[in-house]
């Protein structure tokens, strides 16, 4: 259905130098940032040979701190492009959704 | 930075009831079909205890006859609902997006 309040999806899809332990603690540390912070919405996550994590905002506002902060998280350990070989961003608005079940 | 062209993305998020053979049978079917169709600009998926896929297309007109096969295609096997516990549909403008590496 159309939304009368649209909002915000970062898709950010990547492929990974390495998976080591590191990696995946520092992945969890940006899940439980995201979900402190104001404007945040939701969080969604797979992996296969390719990651795609998918966060949820209520303004592009919000979307700018999350940002300044994970690459704040990065520059803490080490750079985002040591941890991946490859990686995409989108910043998307959501205009329609629909959905079945029980998540 | 900001698109010029800005185009679309569905992004498709799942639980399913079970892994079969049929299952990721028919997923592969639906990439096929969405890659052959009119207005397609590429798919990524990955799956954990959640499944997430994405496809891009560059207009809702593309999306919406894509539907309406994916759901002839679900049709012919068994109802979207027997294979998924949950699922939601997003349909999203990307508005903005960068890159790094090679994928």
């Amino acid at each position: 259905m159309e939304l009368n309040n649209p909002y915000y999806a970062v898709i950010f899809t990547s492929i990974t130098t390495e998976e080591d332990k590191g990696y995946l603690e520092m992945v969890h540390q940006m899940e439980s940032l995201a979900k402190s912070q104001t404007g945040f919405l939701g969080f969604e996550s797979a992996r296969g040979q390719m990651g795609i994590s998918v966060s949820y905002w209520d303004s592009l506002g919000a979307i700018a701190i999350w940002k300044m902060q994970a690459d704040h998280l990065f520059a803490q350990k080490k750079g985002r492009e040591e941890w991946y070989k490859w990686y995409k961003v989108r910043i998307c608005l959501v205009e329609r959704e629909y959905e079945f079940g029980n998540g």
